[in-house]
């Protein structure tokens, strides 16, 4: 790609991001709808001015999601996290069984080979960290119960994700899986999450300060992202998803004194590259291949819509897995709604090793995207936004939301 | 290339800017010969820990010197770069002119194709100001007259050199290249900045006026680069480069009253990718090709060195074109010394046209790369610091330079 058409992307899904953010501000809904939707209409089924698959467009929108995460676990208290650990983890486990049981009974009863059901279901399973962590943000819920439940579970679905689709790539491509190999890879990624917090807590204050005496603050946000992305290429390495390693970082600088500076710094490296995500996921969906009066569409519509509701239906019964914490579980369940990075990954594994056919790929990534449409509606709907989500937008707004109540 | 390369790529090019900047600074130089230095060691010549040829890493590096050339208009004031416009110009045509008939003459005492020596000479004349800019102000010296007229004339010399990168590219094609061509292309370049700047300066407030209003200061930071990379994308497709349309969109936000707000903001995206830039300009270099045990690396070295000190001599000497300043005209010239960007493309097209062989090529990169390790040295040599530019390390430096005058 030429470095004027970069420029112009850039500046295109910059635009765009944030006419369409704003509209949906106005109709009440969170920014990051507004950011897909602008999107579809930019991407490859809209005008076909982004192309998300530009390499470097999709690496850019890969960094968006490092920093998002290494963000979002700079908010975060390890403490807070280890409380409703065990409510998270019964969320992740039924949160990934119930979807990749009814995915595959679903694809099985319509027809489909095993091995394609297998893949359908496992699609199904992952949670979209991301999409759900900036929800609550907008919503100003990020330091509720809730938000702390859902992040944890979504961490924990990611790596049982990534779990599934080495297991699942190890089906398609006609080798044994063994219960050792799948015990292997969740070993890892929790052995990895463990280590590098307990190293990150000895190590980075001590070198933290150093860098701090050495430069001023000039290197705060090159070094912290320096140490974020080497835990994500550790993690990638090790087995997990960059992504792990990324909100790994965030949550060991979380607890340095320095948190409050680098989330200060890195807020507009953040509103740099994080468009870039949200508008990139957008601009992979294009809706003529849904049109029902085409041959094939109606079918394909069909089935994304049914498997679509079961999508929702599974993640949200999920919520309602740890009986015993006090929160909203309707909110638990609906805020793992979205699929994401790692339903995509699915996807394109599915299509590189000719399991899934141009239709069934372009389903998939719909009915990923479909269920990332429906989260914040849902979201929203079961956890009223806090006052502090609208006071960016000023006075009026604030009113109309507080005298909503 | 995959994401995990990509992030250990960018870790990497910010340890070794951040660890070679620090010596630097220790031996008393400014930062930016530090990150060269380091991309010479991560660099293809060096350890080839960081590739400069792969096209995102090339990519990251041409934003961050589009960002730098922002940032740096940001921080001028159009009435003071009109004080010395007289002055700037005067440098820009003589510095252009001196090295180019120098450069064709030494080429062909050397016995090459005038074609060939055509093309060193207009090689020679292009001041890199991402260089000289990033220098002035580790030195804390953009606010003094020499660098008004140093960055001006380095504005006009780009300018000149694209202008003659056009017309060179037509004689090496075998076309014709009338005056009327050189004409039309020079009249482009002005007419772009002027109208740029006064548009920008009719339409960009009260435009900034709603962004704000808007959604608050999430906003600013995409929304300065949105102009930036589209002024950016005008300037190329006008005729002339990116970095001249950036720098126009920071001289036109530089009258607005959020230039403090975006100053601000922006500078820890700067810090993201400007690093990248000089890195990856260190990482072009391989020395070995000039080794001078090996057949021909010593003639090679020879032509570079000579070459090189024509480089310098000649901008020297432009520095005291303007006669009637009251400047250090030493530092003016010395200031021009930096060839860069522009330099590099006119090695580009000329490799990929097939005029240059590999030698030659390798050869002027190397004359680019001993002008741009040579200018800070004696600018700084010609243009004492500032305390203010030390300040950022602490008070033992302060007094070290303090007590150096």
């Amino acid at each position: 790609m030429h470095i004027e058409t970069l420029l112009l992307t850039l500046a295109l899904i910059w635009v765009g991001a944030e006419v369409f953010g704003e509209l949906a501000e106005r109709f009440r809904q969170p920014a990051v709808l507004g950011e897909l939707l602008a999107g579809v209409v930019l991407g490859v089924g809209g005008l076909g001015l982004v192309d998300p698959r530009a390499e470097i467009v999709h690496l850019l929108a890969e960094i968006g999601v490092v920093i998002l995460l290494f963000e979002i676990g700079l908010e975060m208290r390890l403490v807070d996290l280890l409380r409703v650990g065990g409510a998270s983890s019964v969320v992740a486990v039924v949160g990934v069984v119930l979807p990749l049981a009814a995915g595959y009974l679903a694809g099985v009863a319509i027809g489909a080979e095993p091995v394609l059901a297998l893949f359908l279901g496992a699609t199904l399973t992952a949670t979209s960290v991301g999409v759900t962590a900036r929800v609550l943000r907008d919503l100003g819920r990020l330091d509720s119960t809730e938000a702390r439940v859902i992040l944890g579970a979504a961490v924990i679905d990611d790596v049982l994700g990534l779990v599934l689709l080495t297991l699942v790539t190890g089906v398609v491509a006609g080798g044994e899986v063994t219960a050792g190999t799948a015990v292997r890879v969740i070993a890892v990624a929790v052995v990895f999450l463990a280590g590098a917090l307990l190293l990150g807590r000895i190590l980075v204050p001590p070198g933290l300060r150093i860098v701090v005496r050495l430069r001023s603050q000039n290197a705060l946000v090159p070094t912290a992202l320096t140490l974020a992305f080497l835990l994500s290429v550790l993690a990638a390495r090790a087995g997990s998803a960059t992504i792990v390693g990324a909100f790994a970082a965030g949550l060991i600088l979380a607890e340095t004194e320095r948190r409050h500076d680098i989330g200060r710094d890195l807020r507009s490296v953040a509103h740099f590259f994080v468009p870039i995500f949200f508008v990139v996921v957008g601009a992979q969906v294009d809706l003529r291949h849904f049109n029902p009066f085409a041959p094939g569409g109606g079918t394909l519509l069909l089935g994304v819509l049914g498997l679509s509701v079961i999508a929702v239906l599974t993640k949200w019964a999920a919520g309602f897995a740890p009986f015993w914490i006090r929160a909203r579980k309707n909110a638990i369940g609906l805020g793992m709604v979205p699929r994401g990075e790692v339903g995509l990954v699915f996807a394109q594994v599915g299509r590189s090793s000719g399991l899934l056919s141009p239709e069934h790929f372009a389903a998939i990534v719909l009915i990923v995207m479909i269920t990332t449409f429906l989260a914040p509606i849902l979201l929203r709907a079961s956890l009223p936004p806090r006052v502090a989500a609208s006071e960016r937008r000023g006075g009026a707004v604030e009113d109309l939301v507080a005298g909503d109540r």
